[in-house]
């Protein structure tokens, strides 16, 4: 990217480039957003490929760098702050044993087959575990989107993918720690079993003492005198322990989820779920445009590389799909498939992991490029498909209820 | 800043670190803004002031870096966007020759002044130049906070301020083109006559036009199909002008706020005003923090310095007062002495000016730390006064009316 500056000397050029990125990245985002609306498609889809026609592959107007990224991570960890607010920690206790039973099938189930594929194509064993461990870690975060733009994510489908999805994050940081760590030569059982316990107790805790303790502050917060009180107060938690569950080893955004769901409470009769929402739409686009910006089409010039891609997609779709979707098939074909396609989606947790894999040295990056490609495209996939599954279990109760009803409550309304 | 990264692969361990510095500037700005809201103080100072205690001169948790600057910007641009909205051109038009008149005046005296300082202090008059273009440079972005939490944005007082303070940041502009210029050994007059056409032109582009045509746009943004479609645009249009405003050679803050502007009719009916305003709320503390965390007090050791730097900053206070206090004059004491103040902080702008003369190794380093400590004493002195003097023309009208009227409204609810 090449502007020519005329003048500029007051704020440096470099600022002046910095607020172009800025700019054109959210213009993008959501002129794409628009488009996709009007074409009845998911908004987050259009705004991932926005990032696809702007980055290095199509256009090359910009491509991401440090600062777009720290604005995507801000921007994911308030999307989950902002999805944990709707969700009671009740609510997803009451899944729990279900979404562990969703996770752990729709970790088996990848792994093995993204480990078996690679293995069948002749490749090294650690190449093809670091594809399993890509395999394996769900993007909540695009799910959360659509669901949350559906109006859905009080229903108990949304509760236990939710539920899975932070379940999948620690197990499959987990299975990351033991790739790396065979990939660096030996695995350190004691530095394993303490991120385990770290990662286990933080959410445990969060889930069981979070909102208890952040109800009694209640008081508190009334008497601060600073403007807004709520909505602040709220984005102290969320960054604090967005920064503390980064630190005890697992994902930002499970300690921004977690953070949300401590102060659900909070958000029903104050601003703070209207207030993080605004900030997270200013920067959510900037984590949806930055997974597109990701995409490198350059690497995809063998057609062996082409085949591999097109069956790692396809076998990361339909491995969640039926590793997910088996586990919650006693509920019905229909929740059972909102499931399984809520948990297909890689999205940037499976490019991370390439990324890692890449700079270990035990990844090709050919084999990079194929990880990347199958991270967006079952991102890409999803939420089409959501929306349809959402829509026919919204049009099974037929009168004008405005709220949305899942199949689950509707058998209990039915009854 | 140092942390035990105890595992922390999944995200890397600088991810952490970041996270660590959001939360940790968050944090400091927001508790000691309650403190200073308790100690009926203004909260600006309050977030300044945990700057400067979590900065390198203090504790040294962490210090300023590219990340911290680049949410500074975004911070202090959607500052002035509110403000903006706040403001109608026509008001600001009205007070148009007024504010010229303010800005100039609040041009000429600090400059010479600042100038007429360090040569009597036998230094450089290059380096004399310096001193006076970073006295001529006011922060609004400072005074425009502090007089939004007083709700008094929309008094004749602040529109002045306002008015002037976009006057002040071309003429300041043009001024410091033609000192850096004279630093690098000859002044292009060409360039300068663009700069001073393109930054001029865009801001009467966009007083006299930008209202009109955002308005004639408002059915199409009512048919947009993404959600929150005003506050989308509005940020778009925000995001837009502030880079366009770098590019032409103005403060991108400047563009923000005439998107503001242009914008104004938008918030009456609208969510965008309170949208912007939570974004706002969030990045601002990086901005406020960020000028304290630039306050360097290993600098002074020699009497001679903190002499100068005491100096300076007297000569910083007095002649933007008497400056713009002359010029306001003529609408009364109250009124005058208010403008006055509310030009004094020099805040971010002085210390740019500085940092362009320490990079063109025509300011040592030494004076470098005198504008500095001028730049934030400035900053922090004005607050406290503006609220005062406002307050007072709150109190001569002594009935219950809740809105807040200013001396020149008063006048004319008594006639």
């Amino acid at each position: 990217m090449c502007i020519n500056y005329p003048i500029a000397i007051f704020l440096s050029s470099e600022n002046t480039e910095i607020l172009f990125v800025i700019f054109i990245i959210f213009l993008a985002a959501k002129l794409s957003a628009e488009l996709f609306e009007r074409l009845k498609q998911p908004a987050v889809v259009g705004e991932i490929l926005a990032g696809v026609l702007i980055g290095p592959s199509v256009l090359a107007i910009v491509k991401q760098t440090d600062l777009t990224k720290v604005l995507a991570e801000i921007g994911v960890i308030l999307l989950l702050f902002t999805v944990g607010l709707e969700i009671k920690p009740k609510a997803l206790f009451q899944v729990g044993g279900r979404a562990l039973l969703v996770a752990v099938l729709g970790i088996i189930v990848p792994f093995f087959a993204g480990w078996g594929l690679l293995a069948l194509w002749g490749k090294p064993t650690i190449e093809a575990f670091f594809l399993g461990a890509a395999m394996v870690a769900t993007s909540v975060g695009i799910t959360a989107r659509v669901l949350a733009s559906l109006n859905v994510l009080n229903t108990q489908t949304s509760q236990i993918i939710m539920g899975a999805a932070v379940i999948d994050d620690i197990l499959g940081l987990l299975i990351l720690s033991v790739v790396s760590s065979m990939a660096k030569g030996s695995i350190n059982y004691k530095e394993l079993a303490l991120t385990a316990f770290l990662s286990i107790g933080f959410t445990f805790f969060m889930i069981f003492l979070g909102a208890k303790i952040v109800n009694k502050t209640r008081p508190t917060v009334e008497r601060l005198k600073i403007g807004d009180a709520f909505f602040i107060v709220g984005l102290v938690i969320c960054l604090g322990l967005s920064f503390l569950a980064s630190y005890v080893g697992v994902a930002a955004i499970i300690g921004s989820f977690l953070a949300g769901m401590a102060l659900s409470e909070f958000s029903e009769d104050t601003n703070l779920h209207n207030k993080s929402g605004a900030v997270m739409e200013f920067l959510l686009p900037f984590f949806l445009v930055g997974i597109g910006l990701q995409l490198d089409l350059s690497v995809f010039k063998d057609t062996n590389v082409i085949v591999l891609t097109l069956l790692a997609t396809l076998v990361a779709v339909i491995t969640k799909l039926v590793g997910c979707g088996l586990a919650a098939l006693s509920l019905g074909r229909q929740q059972a498939l909102q499931i399984g396609v809520g948990m297909v989606p890689r999205g940037e947790v499976g490019i991370i992991v390439a990324q890692i894999g890449l700079s270990l040295g035990v990844m090709s990056s050919a084999l990079y490029g194929v990880v990347v490609f199958m991270a967006i495209a079952t991102t890409l996939i999803a939420p089409p498909f959501l929306v349809v599954l959402f829509k026919e279990s919204k049009n099974v109760l037929t009168d004008e209820t405005t709220e949305v009803v899942d199949s689950d409550k509707k058998l209990s309304v039915i009854e």
